[in-house]
């Protein structure tokens, strides 16, 4: 019978701090990382996962993962891949590790790379890109994938069976439609706060130019820096582009308020992260303060719990969830269904290394079996590192296309892997001679 | 000058789940473990460390201990130890690792871990225990030391001032009063979920005639499980020995409040952790439906700025703060100076390893030279595990003695570290070779 026979896990990264692509007011010079995790069976399939991260650290996540790795070891694969909620609770509340979380930071991103990984398996073994195997499974099997725990107050398994029996209704449609015109993305390239004007107002026409309606700035500089910035954008792309900004989580509570405001004659589309995003409270102030704008957070919301308390709180107007940060599919699953039922739109985090070769799948399968909806929502997409991936990304005319690989798009080119692999790859070798010669 | 030579990291089990001392709803079988740091200086100081987890996943902290340790190698021991605020915003904000919490689970423990040694290296150095070198240091250089980032909406520098100034007045008179009269403790030791009746029975009698006035049972069994456990030890201590309760994160919101006010009966003192600890929503709701059952919660609180909207949203009536959770001294300081400033008593999380040596300094501190308040305040106390440490806590009648050995309580004797090492102790190998005997 098949098993799990290793747990391989490499840590790799891309020396990206050296043209500041990616900084942002907090993330000044991340070098984007992945700790990459490749499941072997005794069949040999494979099955592949990565954890984002922004350089120093990625080491601990690597850690992490071959901690949690050790769990899957020596398991049945067809126990795994057909009861992929337990697979996951075993996971997320093993007895000893959850005291690391519980359910966030380091351990519950390791957990998430090893649950991608399983789905990744049975996704390949049904020759299936992601977001199909998840629009085309048993409603049973989907409802029984999430785990309710600490949200039952907000997602019953009775209401998640509701939502996922209505999402069925027309899917195959939706899903002929999302082959034929993708779905939307937005564009956050021209906005890194290391760009200069320059290069910020080519970027963004480019952006225009290339069919993107929604873009999106870094902000969070001084507040001179950031009405600049702003406003060379929406010379740059006229009344009608949509311009969203992100802060990053710089700001404390009451500065927010009062930086958006003095951004509002520039119609922001939304402020992404404007305070920590632990601070549930104060993004229900902050959204109170500075209406029309919309409030938009994710990428480091740590749980489905926090993302339970933003709806409740009526805190969001946009749902960002990210393909890395929490557990895995299984997580992203009830992040979605809570946004189905709450009526907010996910405009999932993408970027880094990878995000947006995996978090694609989740707005493809939203809008083709959970909420039907595609309006006012948008991927995020960063054009840098997709040519590393077996299976890039495909962005034209500001869409994605819609992913035809099996598999959940994780996985990179073994050739990019051996390179980038830190700290003794070629391509981290030649910077450390370069650097030698300077 | 002094300098960090080097960072050195230990992987420390104790094989506790062999007796379930320690087991609860959730944490069934822990293996009492410690991530153990010890910095030293070029002038042949030590520093020491520790980071308190459940046995699997230790060695994930351990990694992160050697990460975040790096980037103190090589520093001026004088420019962290006399800027503790900036050595700790140093660690905390590093631009890359950042991103792995932020500012939660693993990395944010790690965090604690070397901010506690820095803080050890200090009072070493000063000759005094931590509780009386903080009780004693200047104002300016304690509101220095918070890091209050997203948490100014709640405490900003000169709401902290003058707490703190007025904390001040009277400390010398109440430093006697501690040395005196020590803290009072409350114990946990009857109430483990995997002890039997006689035992808890036995246990809390004991308790009450140690001097005790406050003991704890874990709950989140079987309901009737609850109510015969809390019965048996209502009838063993008598009706004017406080109960606390513990359900260790076990149950969903409206299922904590029907559970609870199941138990009302037996008149229980708090109820701790009825369910997530992210959940800041969830407490206000059930604190609102169980009342006048008091609601606390702490040892799993992720930070300073989870802490601060469970009392904005007045959904916590007792703060437990941990000494290894959060990012150490400057963190918990801002716990206290929340707490104070919301008039909330602080009942500190002990038991683990270390975490009663660790965290005792915390209430003598807060009511040397923060709050002045003791009423319903006390430590938990665990008898396990303390003739492991170089000054272990004293607990006479109830109640915890001052602590008079320089530093911060969380050196163990050579001789535990050399057995208890995992996996090559000899402890460990002595257990291994029993099993394999078996």
């Amino acid at each position: 019978m098949s098993h799990i026979t290793s747990v391989d896990v490499r840590d790799i990264r891309f020396p990206t701090s050296l043209h500041l692509d990616g900084s942002d007011a907090v993330n000044v010079d991340p070098d984007y990382s992945a700790a990459y995790v490749t499941l072997h069976t005794s069949d040999g399939e494979e099955g592949t996962g990565l954890v984002f991260t922004c350089g120093r650290g990625n080491e601990v996540v690597v850690a992490a993962l071959r901690s949690y790795g050790a769990l899957l070891v020596g398991r049945p694969t067809d126990a795994l891949l057909y009861d992929l909620g337990e697979a996951s609770r075993r996971l997320v509340h093993d007895s000893q590790l959850r005291w690391l979380g519980p359910e966030k930071g380091v351990s519950h991103m390791a957990c998430g790379g090893l649950v991608n990984a399983l789905w990744d398996l049975r996704a390949r073994r049904e020759g299936l890109p992601l977001w199909l195997l998840l629009s085309r499974m048993g409603v049973d099997e989907l409802v029984d994938v999430v785990d309710y725990t600490h949200i039952r107050d907000a997602l019953s398994p009775d209401q998640a069976r509701d939502i996922l029996v209505e999402g069925r209704r027309g899917s195959e449609e939706r899903i002929d439609h999302l082959h034929r015109e993708g779905y939307p993305a937005y564009t956050t390239s021209p906005g890194w706060l290391g760009y200069d004007d320059a290069k910020l107002v080519r970027l963004s026409r480019q952006a225009v130019a290339d069919g993107f309606t929604l873009i999106k700035l870094k902000v969070g500089g001084a507040p001179e820096e950031d009405r600049r910035r702003l406003r060379l954008a929406r010379e740059a792309v006229g009344p009608d582009v949509r311009i969203a900004i992100d802060a990053n989580q710089r700001w404390e509570v009451s500065e927010a308020v009062e930086r958006v405001n003095l951004l509002a004659e520039f119609s922001p589309w939304w402020i992404e992260e404007p305070t920590s995003t632990d601070d549930i409270l104060g993004h229900a102030s902050i959204r109170a303060g500075i209406a029309p704008v919309r409030v938009a957070t994710g990428e480091a919301v740590a749980n489905r719990i926090v993302f339970k308390q933003l709806l409740q709180a009526g805190a969001i107007d946009v749902m960002q969830i990210d393909s890395t940060r929490v557990a895995g599919v299984n997580e992203n699953l009830a992040n979605l269904l809570l946004a189905a039922r709450f009526e907010v739109p996910v405009c999932p985090h993408a970027g880094g290394v990878g995000l947006c070769e995996l978090v694609q799948h989740f707005s493809f399968f939203d809008h083709a079996a959970i909420s039907g909806r595609i309006e006012d929502r948008a991927i995020e997409y960063v054009d840098h590192l997709h040519e590393h991936f077996t299976a890039p990304v495909r962005v034209e005319s500001g869409r994605y296309l819609a992913p035809t690989e099996p598999g959940n798009g994780a996985r990179m080119k073994e050739d990019s892997l051996t390179a980038w692999e830190y700290p003794d790859g070629a391509g981290w070798r030649g910077l450390a001679t370069a650097e030698a010669r300077r």
